[in-house]
Protein backbone atom coordinates (compact mmCIF):
# COMPACT_ATOMS: atom_id res chain seq x y z
CA UNK A 1 0.00 0.00 0.00
CA UNK A 2 1.46 3.11 -1.04
CA UNK A 3 1.00 6.63 0.31
CA UNK A 4 2.04 10.13 -1.30
CA UNK A 5 2.61 12.99 0.81
CA UNK A 6 3.29 16.69 -0.90
CA UNK A 7 5.32 19.42 1.12
CA UNK A 8 4.20 22.52 -0.45
CA UNK A 9 6.61 25.10 0.36
CA UNK A 10 6.34 28.61 -1.52
CA UNK A 11 9.75 27.82 -3.30
CA UNK A 12 9.65 24.34 -3.38
CA UNK A 13 7.44 21.47 -3.35
CA UNK A 14 8.91 18.29 -2.12
CA UNK A 15 7.11 14.72 -3.17
CA UNK A 16 6.92 11.51 -1.84
CA UNK A 17 5.89 8.14 -1.75
CA UNK A 18 6.19 5.76 0.99
CA UNK A 19 4.74 2.48 2.36
CA UNK A 20 2.41 1.95 5.22
CA UNK A 21 5.82 1.98 7.51
CA UNK A 22 6.36 5.60 6.29
CA UNK A 23 9.71 4.29 4.61
CA UNK A 24 9.77 6.45 1.77
CA UNK A 25 10.69 4.75 -1.15
CA UNK A 26 10.86 7.68 -3.83
CA UNK A 27 10.75 11.66 -3.33
CA UNK A 28 11.46 14.63 -5.69
CA UNK A 29 11.99 17.86 -5.25
CA UNK A 30 10.47 20.71 -8.30
CA UNK A 31 10.24 24.14 -7.69
CA UNK A 32 7.03 26.39 -6.86
CA UNK A 33 6.41 27.98 -9.93
CA UNK A 34 2.65 28.52 -11.46
CA UNK A 35 -0.04 25.63 -10.28
CA UNK A 36 -0.60 23.82 -14.21
CA UNK A 37 3.61 23.70 -14.16
CA UNK A 38 4.43 22.19 -10.38
CA UNK A 39 1.03 19.92 -10.56
CA UNK A 40 2.44 18.54 -13.81
CA UNK A 41 5.46 17.79 -12.27
CA UNK A 42 3.92 16.35 -9.37
CA UNK A 43 1.19 14.05 -11.49
CA UNK A 44 4.47 12.30 -13.43
CA UNK A 45 5.68 11.53 -10.06
CA UNK A 46 2.59 10.43 -8.92
CA UNK A 47 1.31 8.27 -11.43
CA UNK A 48 4.08 5.89 -11.00
CA UNK A 49 2.23 4.44 -8.70
CA UNK A 50 -1.18 3.81 -6.98
CA UNK A 51 -1.63 5.73 -4.07
CA UNK A 52 -4.32 4.84 -1.55
CA UNK A 53 -4.36 8.65 -0.48
CA UNK A 54 -2.65 11.82 -0.20
CA UNK A 55 -1.56 14.19 2.20
CA UNK A 56 -0.77 17.37 1.39
CA UNK A 57 0.85 20.16 4.25
CA UNK A 58 0.96 23.83 2.42
CA UNK A 59 2.40 26.94 2.81
CA UNK A 60 -0.39 29.30 3.44
CA UNK A 61 -3.04 30.80 4.10
CA UNK A 62 -5.08 28.02 3.13
CA UNK A 63 -8.54 27.42 3.88
CA UNK A 64 -8.65 24.38 6.39
CA UNK A 65 -12.30 24.56 7.32
CA UNK A 66 -14.17 21.87 6.12
CA UNK A 67 -17.55 23.49 5.90
CA UNK A 68 -16.42 26.56 3.97
CA UNK A 69 -17.09 26.44 0.35
CA UNK A 70 -13.44 27.85 -0.21
CA UNK A 71 -12.04 24.31 1.81
CA UNK A 72 -8.49 23.34 -0.09
CA UNK A 73 -7.78 26.38 -1.59
CA UNK A 74 -4.73 28.47 -1.10
CA UNK A 75 -6.65 31.75 -0.22
CA UNK A 76 -4.77 35.02 -0.32
CA UNK A 77 -1.23 34.86 -1.11
CA UNK A 78 0.40 37.26 -3.33
CA UNK A 79 2.38 34.19 -5.23
CA UNK A 80 1.43 33.82 -9.17
CA UNK A 81 -1.13 31.80 -10.02
CA UNK A 82 -2.04 30.36 -6.41
CA UNK A 83 -4.22 33.23 -5.17
CA UNK A 84 -7.92 31.26 -4.69
CA UNK A 85 -6.51 28.27 -5.97
CA UNK A 86 -8.22 25.01 -5.67
CA UNK A 87 -5.49 22.36 -4.78
CA UNK A 88 -7.07 19.92 -3.51
CA UNK A 89 -10.02 20.38 -5.72
CA UNK A 90 -7.12 19.32 -8.20
CA UNK A 91 -5.39 16.54 -6.54
CA UNK A 92 -8.73 14.97 -5.76
CA UNK A 93 -10.28 15.77 -9.43
CA UNK A 94 -6.77 13.72 -11.05
CA UNK A 95 -6.45 10.97 -8.61
CA UNK A 96 -10.00 10.48 -7.08
CA UNK A 97 -8.31 9.20 -3.82
CA UNK A 98 -8.73 10.81 0.19
CA UNK A 99 -6.73 13.66 0.38
CA UNK A 100 -5.67 14.94 3.86
CA UNK A 101 -5.12 19.18 3.69
CA UNK A 102 -3.06 20.90 6.40
CA UNK A 103 -0.35 23.82 6.80
CA UNK A 104 3.44 22.97 5.95
CA UNK A 105 3.74 23.25 9.73
CA UNK A 106 1.18 21.28 11.18
CA UNK A 107 2.37 18.51 9.14
CA UNK A 108 5.61 19.06 10.66
CA UNK A 109 3.84 19.18 14.29
CA UNK A 110 2.62 15.81 13.13
CA UNK A 111 5.64 13.97 11.48
CA UNK A 112 7.42 14.88 14.98
CA UNK A 113 4.45 13.82 17.38
CA UNK A 114 4.52 10.52 15.37
CA UNK A 115 7.72 9.64 14.19
CA UNK A 116 9.89 12.20 15.66
CA UNK A 117 10.98 13.92 19.04
CA UNK A 118 7.48 14.27 20.52
CA UNK A 119 6.71 10.47 19.92
CA UNK A 120 6.55 10.15 23.79
CA UNK A 121 4.31 13.60 24.31
CA UNK A 122 0.64 14.06 23.86
CA UNK A 123 1.08 17.43 22.77
CA UNK A 124 3.22 19.40 20.41
CA UNK A 125 4.25 22.31 18.90
CA UNK A 126 6.29 23.00 15.76
CA UNK A 127 7.42 26.44 14.44
CA UNK A 128 9.25 27.46 12.21
CA UNK A 129 11.59 30.51 11.79
CA UNK A 130 12.34 31.30 8.28
CA UNK A 131 11.06 33.61 5.54
CA UNK A 132 8.05 33.79 7.60
CA UNK A 133 7.44 32.81 11.20
CA UNK A 134 4.71 30.15 11.33
CA UNK A 135 3.66 27.60 14.11
CA UNK A 136 1.27 23.86 13.97
CA UNK A 137 0.22 21.57 16.94
CA UNK A 138 -0.93 18.23 17.63
CA UNK A 139 -3.18 18.68 20.42
CA UNK A 140 -5.77 15.44 21.43
CA UNK A 141 -3.91 13.27 19.10
CA UNK A 142 -4.70 15.93 15.82
CA UNK A 143 -3.52 18.62 14.08
CA UNK A 144 -4.65 21.79 15.66
CA UNK A 145 -7.22 23.76 13.49
CA UNK A 146 -10.27 25.75 14.36
CA UNK A 147 -12.21 28.60 12.25
CA UNK A 148 -8.47 28.45 10.27
CA UNK A 149 -5.39 27.50 11.09
CA UNK A 150 -2.94 29.41 13.27
CA UNK A 151 -0.91 32.36 12.27
CA UNK A 152 1.90 31.91 15.09
CA UNK A 153 4.26 34.31 13.80
CA UNK A 154 1.75 37.32 14.19
CA UNK A 155 1.14 37.58 18.15
CA UNK A 156 2.71 41.07 19.21
CA UNK A 157 5.40 40.66 21.43
CA UNK A 158 7.32 43.70 23.76
CA UNK A 159 9.94 45.58 21.83
CA UNK A 160 13.33 44.92 23.66
CA UNK A 161 14.33 48.23 25.39
CA UNK A 162 17.54 48.87 23.28
CA UNK A 163 15.80 47.52 19.82
CA UNK A 164 14.55 50.85 17.95
CA UNK A 165 13.81 48.75 14.55
CA UNK A 166 10.32 49.52 13.59
CA UNK A 167 8.96 46.00 11.98
CA UNK A 168 8.28 45.19 8.10
CA UNK A 169 5.07 42.93 8.54
CA UNK A 170 2.90 45.10 6.40
CA UNK A 171 0.10 44.13 8.36
CA UNK A 172 1.52 44.84 12.64
CA UNK A 173 4.88 46.19 11.87
CA UNK A 174 6.66 45.05 14.73
CA UNK A 175 5.06 41.86 15.56
CA UNK A 176 6.80 38.43 16.07
CA UNK A 177 7.36 37.92 12.67
CA UNK A 178 7.94 41.69 11.43
CA UNK A 179 10.49 41.66 14.01
CA UNK A 180 12.33 38.44 14.17
CA UNK A 181 11.66 36.40 10.92
CA UNK A 182 14.39 36.07 8.30
CA UNK A 183 13.55 39.04 6.12
CA UNK A 184 14.14 41.23 9.78
CA UNK A 185 17.01 39.98 10.27
CA UNK A 186 18.51 40.69 6.93
CA UNK A 187 16.92 44.30 6.75
CA UNK A 188 18.22 44.75 10.30
CA UNK A 189 21.49 43.95 9.41
CA UNK A 190 22.18 43.79 5.73
CA UNK A 191 22.98 39.95 5.22
CA UNK A 192 21.03 37.04 5.67
CA UNK A 193 20.77 35.51 9.27
CA UNK A 194 23.27 32.15 7.88
CA UNK A 195 25.81 35.04 7.56
CA UNK A 196 25.84 36.66 10.70
CA UNK A 197 28.33 35.81 13.15
CA UNK A 198 27.59 33.08 15.71
CA UNK A 199 28.86 36.18 18.31
CA UNK A 200 27.04 39.00 17.20
CA UNK A 201 25.05 40.95 19.80
CA UNK A 202 21.73 40.97 17.82
CA UNK A 203 20.96 37.23 18.36
CA UNK A 204 20.46 38.01 22.05
CA UNK A 205 17.30 40.02 20.84
CA UNK A 206 16.45 37.06 18.62
CA UNK A 207 16.32 34.71 21.16
CA UNK A 208 14.84 37.32 23.62
CA UNK A 209 12.12 37.44 21.07
CA UNK A 210 11.48 34.16 20.43
CA UNK A 211 11.34 33.03 23.84
CA UNK A 212 8.65 36.06 24.71
CA UNK A 213 6.48 33.82 22.20
CA UNK A 214 7.63 30.34 23.54
CA UNK A 215 6.60 31.72 26.51
CA UNK A 216 3.17 33.00 25.67
CA UNK A 217 2.03 29.72 23.21
CA UNK A 218 3.48 27.73 26.36
CA UNK A 219 0.94 29.75 29.00
CA UNK A 220 -2.04 29.05 26.16
CA UNK A 221 -1.23 25.85 24.81
CA UNK A 222 1.05 24.12 27.36
CA UNK A 223 2.57 21.94 24.87
CA UNK A 224 5.16 18.91 26.32
CA UNK A 225 7.01 19.89 23.49
CA UNK A 226 8.29 22.88 21.35
CA UNK A 227 10.13 21.86 18.04
CA UNK A 228 11.87 24.92 16.28
CA UNK A 229 12.44 24.23 12.90
CA UNK A 230 13.73 26.40 9.74
CA UNK A 231 16.66 28.27 8.11
CA UNK A 232 17.29 30.91 11.21
CA UNK A 233 17.41 27.87 13.63
CA UNK A 234 20.23 26.58 11.77
CA UNK A 235 22.13 29.14 13.89
CA UNK A 236 22.21 25.88 16.70
CA UNK A 237 23.44 28.31 19.47
CA UNK A 238 20.00 29.90 19.63
CA UNK A 239 19.04 27.50 21.21
CA UNK A 240 21.04 27.94 24.47
CA UNK A 241 19.83 31.26 24.34
CA UNK A 242 16.26 30.86 23.80
CA UNK A 243 16.36 28.79 26.95
CA UNK A 244 17.90 30.98 29.05
CA UNK A 245 15.59 34.14 28.37
CA UNK A 246 12.63 31.51 28.72
CA UNK A 247 13.45 30.58 32.27
CA UNK A 248 14.00 34.57 33.01
CA UNK A 249 10.04 35.24 31.33
CA UNK A 250 8.19 32.49 33.02
CA UNK A 251 9.91 32.75 36.10
CA UNK A 252 9.07 29.76 37.50
CA UNK A 253 5.60 30.58 36.98
CA UNK A 254 4.26 27.03 35.87
CA UNK A 255 5.84 23.12 35.96
CA UNK A 256 7.10 22.32 32.04
CA UNK A 257 9.10 19.39 31.29
CA UNK A 258 13.10 20.28 31.85
CA UNK A 259 13.77 22.57 28.97
CA UNK A 260 16.52 20.75 27.06
CA UNK A 261 14.11 18.47 25.66
CA UNK A 262 11.04 21.09 25.85
CA UNK A 263 12.41 23.53 23.13
CA UNK A 264 14.30 21.44 20.95
CA UNK A 265 15.43 21.27 17.12
CA UNK A 266 13.35 18.80 14.91
CA UNK A 267 13.86 15.07 15.24
CA UNK A 268 13.42 14.38 11.43
CA UNK A 269 15.48 17.28 11.02
CA UNK A 270 14.36 18.58 7.00
CA UNK A 271 11.55 15.32 6.87
CA UNK A 272 9.01 16.37 9.59
CA UNK A 273 6.88 18.50 7.12
CA UNK A 274 7.16 15.13 4.43
CA UNK A 275 6.65 12.30 7.05
CA UNK A 276 3.54 14.58 8.20
CA UNK A 277 2.24 14.19 5.46
CA UNK A 278 2.54 10.97 4.19
CA UNK A 279 0.90 10.58 7.99
CA UNK A 280 -2.12 12.29 7.47
CA UNK A 281 -2.45 10.72 4.10
CA UNK A 282 -2.61 7.30 6.14
CA UNK A 283 -4.55 8.87 8.68
CA UNK A 284 -7.51 9.66 5.67
CA UNK A 285 -7.17 6.73 3.90
CA UNK A 286 -8.65 4.65 6.93
CA UNK B 1 -29.45 8.78 35.76
CA UNK B 2 -28.39 11.47 37.81
CA UNK B 3 -24.81 13.22 37.41
CA UNK B 4 -22.98 15.46 39.68
CA UNK B 5 -21.42 18.80 39.21
CA UNK B 6 -19.07 21.13 41.31
CA UNK B 7 -17.89 24.34 40.09
CA UNK B 8 -14.94 24.82 42.63
CA UNK B 9 -13.95 28.19 42.84
CA UNK B 10 -12.10 30.03 45.50
CA UNK B 11 -14.79 31.55 47.70
CA UNK B 12 -17.58 29.55 46.79
CA UNK B 13 -18.56 25.74 45.81
CA UNK B 14 -21.63 25.51 43.50
CA UNK B 15 -22.34 21.78 43.42
CA UNK B 16 -25.55 20.56 41.08
CA UNK B 17 -27.34 16.90 40.40
CA UNK B 18 -28.50 16.98 36.41
CA UNK B 19 -30.62 14.60 34.88
CA UNK B 20 -29.63 13.13 31.71
CA UNK B 21 -30.69 15.89 29.80
CA UNK B 22 -28.57 17.91 31.75
CA UNK B 23 -31.46 19.70 33.73
CA UNK B 24 -30.72 21.10 37.12
CA UNK B 25 -32.73 19.09 39.61
CA UNK B 26 -30.94 20.69 43.02
CA UNK B 27 -28.51 23.00 43.18
CA UNK B 28 -26.22 24.41 46.10
CA UNK B 29 -23.79 27.02 46.80
CA UNK B 30 -21.27 26.88 49.85
CA UNK B 31 -18.53 28.86 51.22
CA UNK B 32 -15.11 27.44 50.51
CA UNK B 33 -12.90 27.16 53.79
CA UNK B 34 -10.57 23.90 54.18
CA UNK B 35 -11.13 20.99 52.36
CA UNK B 36 -12.57 18.99 55.02
CA UNK B 37 -15.47 21.22 55.79
CA UNK B 38 -16.45 22.60 52.52
CA UNK B 39 -16.73 18.43 51.19
CA UNK B 40 -18.71 17.65 54.54
CA UNK B 41 -21.45 19.70 52.94
CA UNK B 42 -20.39 18.75 49.15
CA UNK B 43 -20.95 14.96 50.53
CA UNK B 44 -24.44 15.42 52.23
CA UNK B 45 -25.56 17.46 49.26
CA UNK B 46 -24.61 14.24 46.59
CA UNK B 47 -25.34 12.32 49.38
CA UNK B 48 -29.68 12.32 48.23
CA UNK B 49 -28.64 10.79 44.95
CA UNK B 50 -27.35 7.67 43.49
CA UNK B 51 -25.03 9.50 41.08
CA UNK B 52 -23.34 7.94 38.04
CA UNK B 53 -20.35 10.36 38.04
CA UNK B 54 -19.26 13.34 39.00
CA UNK B 55 -17.80 16.45 36.85
CA UNK B 56 -15.63 19.25 38.29
CA UNK B 57 -14.46 22.31 37.56
CA UNK B 58 -11.87 23.68 39.43
CA UNK B 59 -10.24 26.76 40.34
CA UNK B 60 -6.27 26.04 40.30
CA UNK B 61 -3.75 25.67 39.71
CA UNK B 62 -4.72 21.86 39.14
CA UNK B 63 -2.48 18.48 37.97
CA UNK B 64 -5.09 17.69 34.52
CA UNK B 65 -1.90 15.62 33.39
CA UNK B 66 -3.05 12.24 33.84
CA UNK B 67 0.21 10.42 33.87
CA UNK B 68 1.23 12.93 36.55
CA UNK B 69 1.44 11.03 40.34
CA UNK B 70 -0.51 14.04 41.87
CA UNK B 71 -3.35 13.96 38.91
CA UNK B 72 -6.57 14.87 40.43
CA UNK B 73 -4.68 17.51 43.07
CA UNK B 74 -4.92 20.97 43.62
CA UNK B 75 -1.55 22.50 43.69
CA UNK B 76 0.34 25.15 44.94
CA UNK B 77 -2.49 27.49 45.69
CA UNK B 78 -2.13 29.80 48.80
CA UNK B 79 -5.52 28.76 49.90
CA UNK B 80 -5.18 27.10 53.56
CA UNK B 81 -5.59 23.74 53.25
CA UNK B 82 -6.05 23.27 49.43
CA UNK B 83 -2.37 23.57 48.90
CA UNK B 84 -1.41 19.94 47.22
CA UNK B 85 -4.58 18.13 48.17
CA UNK B 86 -6.17 15.26 46.63
CA UNK B 87 -9.49 16.68 45.39
CA UNK B 88 -10.29 13.58 42.94
CA UNK B 89 -9.02 11.15 45.06
CA UNK B 90 -10.84 12.10 48.44
CA UNK B 91 -14.51 12.24 45.27
CA UNK B 92 -13.57 8.86 44.62
CA UNK B 93 -12.49 7.67 47.60
CA UNK B 94 -16.12 8.35 48.66
CA UNK B 95 -18.36 7.34 46.15
CA UNK B 96 -16.11 5.25 43.84
CA UNK B 97 -17.32 6.11 40.65
CA UNK B 98 -15.98 8.61 37.64
CA UNK B 99 -14.87 11.72 38.17
CA UNK B 100 -14.09 14.52 35.50
CA UNK B 101 -11.15 16.79 36.52
CA UNK B 102 -10.75 19.85 34.69
CA UNK B 103 -10.42 23.78 35.37
CA UNK B 104 -13.30 26.07 35.90
CA UNK B 105 -12.47 27.81 32.79
CA UNK B 106 -12.58 24.35 30.50
CA UNK B 107 -15.74 23.52 32.09
CA UNK B 108 -17.23 26.70 31.45
CA UNK B 109 -15.62 26.68 27.71
CA UNK B 110 -16.99 23.39 27.30
CA UNK B 111 -20.63 24.48 28.98
CA UNK B 112 -21.39 26.81 26.26
CA UNK B 113 -19.75 24.38 23.40
CA UNK B 114 -22.60 22.23 23.81
CA UNK B 115 -25.23 24.31 25.86
CA UNK B 116 -24.06 27.17 25.24
CA UNK B 117 -23.07 30.27 22.35
CA UNK B 118 -20.83 27.83 21.21
CA UNK B 119 -23.06 25.09 20.28
CA UNK B 120 -22.94 25.89 16.28
CA UNK B 121 -19.19 26.13 16.40
CA UNK B 122 -16.42 23.23 16.37
CA UNK B 123 -14.37 25.31 18.61
CA UNK B 124 -14.42 28.02 21.50
CA UNK B 125 -12.29 29.78 23.92
CA UNK B 126 -13.95 30.92 27.77
CA UNK B 127 -12.18 33.88 29.54
CA UNK B 128 -13.03 34.80 33.00
CA UNK B 129 -11.82 38.70 34.27
CA UNK B 130 -12.16 38.50 37.47
CA UNK B 131 -9.93 38.02 40.49
CA UNK B 132 -8.01 36.48 38.09
CA UNK B 133 -7.98 35.69 34.60
CA UNK B 134 -7.90 32.64 33.20
CA UNK B 135 -8.95 30.73 29.96
CA UNK B 136 -10.14 27.48 28.59
CA UNK B 137 -10.95 26.26 25.33
CA UNK B 138 -12.50 23.52 23.51
CA UNK B 139 -10.57 22.11 20.51
CA UNK B 140 -11.76 18.83 18.63
CA UNK B 141 -14.31 18.26 20.43
CA UNK B 142 -12.76 17.61 23.31
CA UNK B 143 -11.25 20.54 26.21
CA UNK B 144 -7.71 21.77 25.81
CA UNK B 145 -5.08 20.64 28.19
CA UNK B 146 -1.64 19.71 27.38
CA UNK B 147 1.30 18.90 29.74
CA UNK B 148 -1.00 21.10 32.08
CA UNK B 149 -3.83 22.98 31.62
CA UNK B 150 -3.23 26.57 30.09
CA UNK B 151 -2.39 29.45 32.37
CA UNK B 152 -4.17 31.94 29.22
CA UNK B 153 -4.05 35.04 32.11
CA UNK B 154 -0.22 35.14 32.47
CA UNK B 155 0.61 36.36 28.33
CA UNK B 156 2.43 39.57 28.16
CA UNK B 157 0.78 42.39 26.27
CA UNK B 158 2.19 45.50 25.47
CA UNK B 159 1.76 48.98 27.49
CA UNK B 160 -0.57 51.38 26.50
CA UNK B 161 1.51 54.42 25.50
CA UNK B 162 -0.58 56.43 28.32
CA UNK B 163 -0.14 53.85 31.08
CA UNK B 164 1.82 53.79 33.60
CA UNK B 165 0.60 51.46 35.79
CA UNK B 166 3.90 48.79 36.89
CA UNK B 167 1.04 45.68 37.47
CA UNK B 168 0.85 43.35 40.81
CA UNK B 169 1.19 39.86 39.43
CA UNK B 170 3.90 38.57 41.65
CA UNK B 171 5.59 36.25 38.97
CA UNK B 172 4.88 38.58 36.00
CA UNK B 173 4.68 42.32 37.09
CA UNK B 174 2.47 43.56 34.34
CA UNK B 175 1.12 40.65 32.22
CA UNK B 176 -2.43 41.04 31.62
CA UNK B 177 -3.82 39.56 34.58
CA UNK B 178 -1.17 41.65 36.57
CA UNK B 179 -2.44 44.84 34.68
CA UNK B 180 -6.19 44.14 33.97
CA UNK B 181 -7.45 41.99 36.60
CA UNK B 182 -10.19 42.89 38.86
CA UNK B 183 -7.38 43.38 41.96
CA UNK B 184 -5.07 45.11 39.47
CA UNK B 185 -8.07 47.48 38.22
CA UNK B 186 -9.27 48.00 41.89
CA UNK B 187 -5.20 48.94 42.79
CA UNK B 188 -5.34 51.54 39.87
CA UNK B 189 -8.52 53.48 40.53
CA UNK B 190 -8.86 52.86 43.89
CA UNK B 191 -12.62 51.29 43.80
CA UNK B 192 -14.13 48.20 42.51
CA UNK B 193 -14.39 47.61 38.88
CA UNK B 194 -18.10 47.08 39.57
CA UNK B 195 -17.98 50.98 40.65
CA UNK B 196 -16.19 52.29 38.22
CA UNK B 197 -18.39 54.64 36.17
CA UNK B 198 -19.03 53.64 32.71
CA UNK B 199 -17.36 56.60 31.29
CA UNK B 200 -13.96 56.06 33.09
CA UNK B 201 -11.90 56.75 30.52
CA UNK B 202 -9.91 53.82 32.25
CA UNK B 203 -12.33 50.96 30.63
CA UNK B 204 -10.54 52.01 26.88
CA UNK B 205 -7.24 50.57 28.14
CA UNK B 206 -8.76 47.76 29.76
CA UNK B 207 -10.00 46.71 26.76
CA UNK B 208 -7.13 47.56 24.71
CA UNK B 209 -5.15 44.83 26.76
CA UNK B 210 -8.12 42.25 26.70
CA UNK B 211 -8.43 43.10 22.69
CA UNK B 212 -4.51 42.33 22.43
CA UNK B 213 -5.03 39.27 24.29
CA UNK B 214 -7.93 38.41 22.26
CA UNK B 215 -6.08 39.14 18.80
CA UNK B 216 -2.69 36.78 19.95
CA UNK B 217 -5.37 33.84 21.46
CA UNK B 218 -6.83 34.37 17.46
CA UNK B 219 -3.45 34.02 16.08
CA UNK B 220 -2.58 30.70 18.30
CA UNK B 221 -5.87 29.05 18.52
CA UNK B 222 -8.44 30.08 15.69
CA UNK B 223 -11.48 29.78 18.02
CA UNK B 224 -14.87 29.81 16.15
CA UNK B 225 -16.22 32.21 19.27
CA UNK B 226 -14.58 33.80 22.14
CA UNK B 227 -17.02 33.82 25.51
CA UNK B 228 -15.73 36.52 27.58
CA UNK B 229 -17.06 36.20 31.44
CA UNK B 230 -16.27 36.59 35.02
CA UNK B 231 -16.74 40.01 37.03
CA UNK B 232 -15.33 42.52 35.07
CA UNK B 233 -17.09 41.49 31.97
CA UNK B 234 -20.69 42.95 33.97
CA UNK B 235 -19.36 46.24 32.69
CA UNK B 236 -20.88 45.64 29.54
CA UNK B 237 -19.73 48.46 27.28
CA UNK B 238 -16.52 46.64 27.29
CA UNK B 239 -17.61 44.34 24.71
CA UNK B 240 -17.98 46.99 21.70
CA UNK B 241 -14.55 48.56 23.70
CA UNK B 242 -13.17 45.19 23.01
CA UNK B 243 -13.65 44.64 19.24
CA UNK B 244 -13.28 48.21 18.07
CA UNK B 245 -9.70 47.75 19.73
CA UNK B 246 -9.56 43.76 18.65
CA UNK B 247 -10.39 45.08 14.86
CA UNK B 248 -7.69 47.78 14.85
CA UNK B 249 -5.17 45.67 15.89
CA UNK B 250 -6.24 42.82 13.87
CA UNK B 251 -5.95 44.97 10.90
CA UNK B 252 -7.60 42.57 8.44
CA UNK B 253 -4.98 39.82 8.77
CA UNK B 254 -7.19 37.16 8.99
CA UNK B 255 -10.43 35.62 8.28
CA UNK B 256 -12.45 35.45 11.47
CA UNK B 257 -16.72 35.89 11.90
CA UNK B 258 -18.52 38.62 12.62
CA UNK B 259 -17.06 40.54 15.36
CA UNK B 260 -20.50 40.61 17.41
CA UNK B 261 -21.06 36.86 17.17
CA UNK B 262 -17.26 36.27 17.52
CA UNK B 263 -16.60 38.20 20.86
CA UNK B 264 -19.57 37.29 23.02
CA UNK B 265 -20.53 37.30 26.76
CA UNK B 266 -21.35 33.97 28.03
CA UNK B 267 -25.36 32.61 26.89
CA UNK B 268 -25.78 30.37 29.93
CA UNK B 269 -24.36 33.58 31.98
CA UNK B 270 -23.49 32.18 35.79
CA UNK B 271 -24.24 28.37 34.59
CA UNK B 272 -21.56 27.93 31.94
CA UNK B 273 -19.30 26.49 34.92
CA UNK B 274 -21.77 24.31 36.42
CA UNK B 275 -23.43 22.80 33.11
CA UNK B 276 -20.09 22.27 31.92
CA UNK B 277 -19.19 20.19 34.95
CA UNK B 278 -22.21 17.86 34.16
CA UNK B 279 -21.89 17.59 31.01
CA UNK B 280 -18.38 16.29 31.99
CA UNK B 281 -19.48 14.15 34.12
CA UNK B 282 -21.44 12.64 31.48
CA UNK B 283 -18.79 12.09 28.91
CA UNK B 284 -16.62 10.61 32.01
CA UNK B 285 -19.64 7.95 33.03
CA UNK B 286 -19.89 6.81 29.23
Amino acid sequence: MYFGGIEAGGTKFVCAVSDEKFEIIERISIPTTVPDETLKHVFEFFDQYKLKAIGIGSFGPIDVNIDSPTYGYVTSTPKKGWNNYNFVGAIKEKYGIPVAWTTDVNAAAYGEYRLGGAQQAKSCIYLTFGTGIGGGAVLNGAVMEGFGHPEMGHISVRKHPEDSFEGICPYHGDCLEGIAAGPAIEKRLNKKGIEVAKDDPYWDKEAYYIAQALVNYTMILRPEVIILGGGVMKQEHLFQLIRSHFNVLLNNYLTIPDLDSYIVPPALVDNAGIKGSLLLAAEKAI
